[in-house]
C-alpha cells in the first residue's frame, strides 16, 4: 500500500508531504536531505540566507541525495529608513534583556536588514531546485513564468481565499493554505493578519473549493491522522514544520526542541516582538513582557536584526526566555526521532488513518 | 453504505452528526425535529429559554418525531450587581444606535439577566432528553451523575486539553472540542479565551490523544469533507452550527441567512460587545464601531440584555448593522436547503469523501 496524490507527480516526490521551510538555521542540509531521501519534499527556509550560503547548503544536500528539494524565500519590501527616535525606543525596550544576557547595549540597526531577494532568486535560478515556494507576499507573474520556464514548480502561501485566488491568477503551480494553527510568520499580505487567522480546517476547505490548482495544507498537522484529515478536505498534500523541529537533524537549539517536547497544551501566541511581523511561537518571558509593556518595535525585518543577538545568546545558553521558539498550535504532539523515521512514521500513520476511515462505512 | 461510529450508539442517532445548539431563536422546534428525523442529533440552544418555553418547544418536537434530541445550556455565574456608573457608560455607548433604530434610550439593565440554570436543569430532568450538553463552564459531578442516573448522556465543551481532561474527570459521556473556527460563544473557562483559540484541526487531534471518552469536533465544519476530516483526526462525530443557520426551518433572521450565503471569505471576528463574552460572528457596523471606540460594556450576560432590543429590531428590519450574526470561519461554504436535505447531503458527502480517501492508497 502506498500513499499517492497528483501533487506527488507535480513535485516529483514519493509522498504528498512537505517538510516545511523554517528560516534561521532549523532546516539544515542534513534535515532537508533526510526528509527528501525518505520521500517527503525537503525544504530550505532561505529567508535570511545569502546566495553563497544557499549554494553551499544545496551542494551539501546534493552530495547526499538527488531527490527533489524546495527553496523558500520571504518576499517583503525593505522598510523605509528608520527614524532615530524609533531606533532609540526599540533599543530601550530590549536594552535590559541585552544586559541580563551580558551583552553590550545594541547599536542602531542599519540597512540592509535582510538578503536581497533578487540576488537570492538569481542564485535559485542557477540552482534550479525542483520546487520554489515563497511567503509573506506575492511574486510578480514574470518571475513566476521565468521560474516555470526553468522547470521549477512554484508555490505561494495564502491565509485567505482572496490570496489563494490572487496567487492562482499569477500562475503558481500550487497553493499552501496556511491555517491559523501554523507556527512561524503569518503569510498574510492582502488583509489585516489578525483578521486572517482562519483555522486550517476551515481555510483548507474554502481554498480547495475556490481554486483549481493543487492545495497543500499547513498548520497544526503533526501526524498521519492530521495528514489524512487535510486529504479529506481535498488538499493534495500536507506541509509540516513543527513536527520536524525536534528531529535529530534539525538545527533548532536544544532548548527549543525540549520546550516543544514538554508542551502539554497549546501555549503558543502570535507576537510581532521578535521580527516586526506577526508570528506564532511558544509564549515565553520576552513575548509576555514586551506585550505587557506595549514595547515599541522596528518594522519587519529590522526588529529581527535587533532581537537577533538576544535569540542567539539565549538559544546557545539553553535559556528559553529570549528565544523565538516558533511552534504551531499542536506542538504538544511533538515527537523525538530522526527525520527519516518521522517521514516513514507519517506515511504509515496516514495509511492507517485511511484504513480506519474506510471501516466507518458499513 | 452507511456511516457509523460508536458515538451513534451512545447518542442513539443514525449518524455521527450533531446539529449544534444555537441560542436566541435559531434552533426552532421545526429545525430540531427535521435534523433529528433525518438522522442527526437535533439540539435546542436553551441558554436564554425559561423552563415553560423549554417544555413547549420539546413537546412540539415530540409531536413530530421520537428521535433523540439534545438540550444545551450555558453555565455561567450571574455577574455581581452592576454599579450605576458602569450602567451609564454601557448605555451611553449604545444610546446612539437605539436612536438610529427609533428606539427609546434604554433603561439600566436589571437582574436576573438570564434564566435560572437550576430551574432549567430541573425541567430538563422532567423532559429526559437523550442528551444534554453544556457550554461556558463545567457542571458539578453530582449534577452529571444525577443526569446519568436518569439515562441522559452528557457532553461538555472544551477549548483546550486542560478543559477536556477536567470534563472527563467530572464524568461527562463525551467532549465537544470547540475549535477556534467555531461561531458563537467561546466556551473557554479554565484559560484566557484569547489564548485558547486553537484551530479545530489541532485541538481535535490533541483532545482525541488526551482523553479516553468520545470526542465530537466543532468549528469550521460545513460539509461532508469537513466531517470526514474530523473523523480522520479520531473524532467520533461532528457538530455543525453555521451550516444549519440558512436552513428553511431555522429561526435566524433572513438577513443573517442572506449574509452567510453572500460571504466569500472569512469575515468573522471575535467580539464581546453583544453579550459581554467573546463570541465569533460576521463583522458588521456595531462590532467595528464598538471596537474602534473601545466602548465600555456590561459583564456577561447583562450586556446581552442591553444589546437585545438593537439585535431584535435590526433583525426584523432586515438590517445587518446591529444584529449578532454568529458564524464560524467557514461561513462562505453556507448553502440554502432544508435541514433534512442538509443532513442527507452531509451523509452522502461524507461517504463520498471516505471513498475518495480510500483511492489514495494504491
Amino acid at each position: 500500500m502506498k500513499l499517492h496524490t497528483p501533487l506527488c507527480d507535480l513535485l516529483g516526490t514519493r509522498l504528498p508531504i512537505i517538510q516545511a521551510p523554517m528560516a534561521g538555521g532549523t532546516t539544515t542540509p542534513a534535515l532537508v536531505a533526510a526528509a527528501a531521501k525518505a520521500g517527503a519534499l525537503g525544504s530550505f527556509g532561505f529567508a535570511y540566507t545569502q546566495p553563497e550560503a544557499m549554494q553551499r547548503d544545496v551542494e551539501a544536500v546534493r552530495a547526499l541525495t538527488d531527490a527533489p528539494i524546495n527553496l523558500n524565500f520571504f518576499v517583503n519590501a525593505q522598510p523605509a529608513p528608520i527614524a532615530p527616535e524609533a531606533q532609540r525606543g526599540a533599543i530601550d525596550a530590549v536594552a535590559g534583556y541585552y544586559q541580563a544576557l551580558g551583552l553590550p547595549t545594541p547599536a542602531p540597526v542599519r540597512a540592509p536588514y535582510a538578503p536581497d531577494l533578487n540576488a537570492q532568486l538569481a542564485m535559485a535560478e542557477d540552482i534550479r531546485p525542483a520546487v520554489l515556494t515563497f511567503h509573506l507576499n506575492d511574486l510578480p507573474a514574470e518571475k513566476l513564468q521565468r521560474l516555470h520556464a526553468l522547470g521549477i514548480k512554484t508555490g505561494g502561501s495564502a491565509t485567505c481565499v482572496a490570496e489563494a485566488l490572487h496567487l492562482e491568477a499569477l500562475g503558481v503551480d500550487f497553493i499552501i493554505a496556511q491555517g491559523g494553527e501554523a507556527g512561524g510568520h503569518r503569510g498574510t499580505y492582502l488583509r489585516d493578519p489578525y483578521e486572517a487567522m482562519t483555522g486550517t480546517l476551515a481555510l483548507t476547505r474554502m481554498i480547495v473549493r475556490a481554486v483549481k490548482i493543487p492545495v497543500v495544507a499547513a498548520g497544526g498537522i503533526m501526524d498521519g491522522a492530521g495528514i489524512a484529515a487535510v486529504l479529506a478536505l481535498g488538499a493534495q498534500g500536507a506541509q509540516l514544520g513543527t513536527a520536524f523541529i525536534p528531529c535529530t537533524e534539525s538545527g533548532a537549539p536544544p532548548i527549543h526542541k525540549q520546550s516543544l517536547l514538554a508542551a502539554r497544551d497549546d501555549t503558543t501566541v502570535i507576537t510581532e516582538k521578535f521580527t516586526g511581523k506577526p508570528a506564532r511561537g511558544l509564549v515565553n518571558r520576552y513575548i509576555r513582557e514586551m506585550k505587557a509593556s506595549d514595547a515599541p518595535q522596528l518594522a519587519f525585518p529590522a526588529q529581527g536584526v535587533l532581537s537577533g543577538p538576544l535569540r542567539a545568546t539565549s538559544g546557545k545558553a539553553g535559556n528559553a526566555d529570549y528565544l523565538a521558539m516558533w511552534a504551531g498550535q499542536a506542538a504538544p504532539l511533538s515527537r523525538e526521532m530522526s527525520a527519516a523515521q518521522l517521514v516513514i512514521t507519517l506515511e504509515h500513520e496516514t495509511l492507517e488513518a485511511l484504513e480506519r476511515l474506510a471501516a466507518l462505512r458499513r
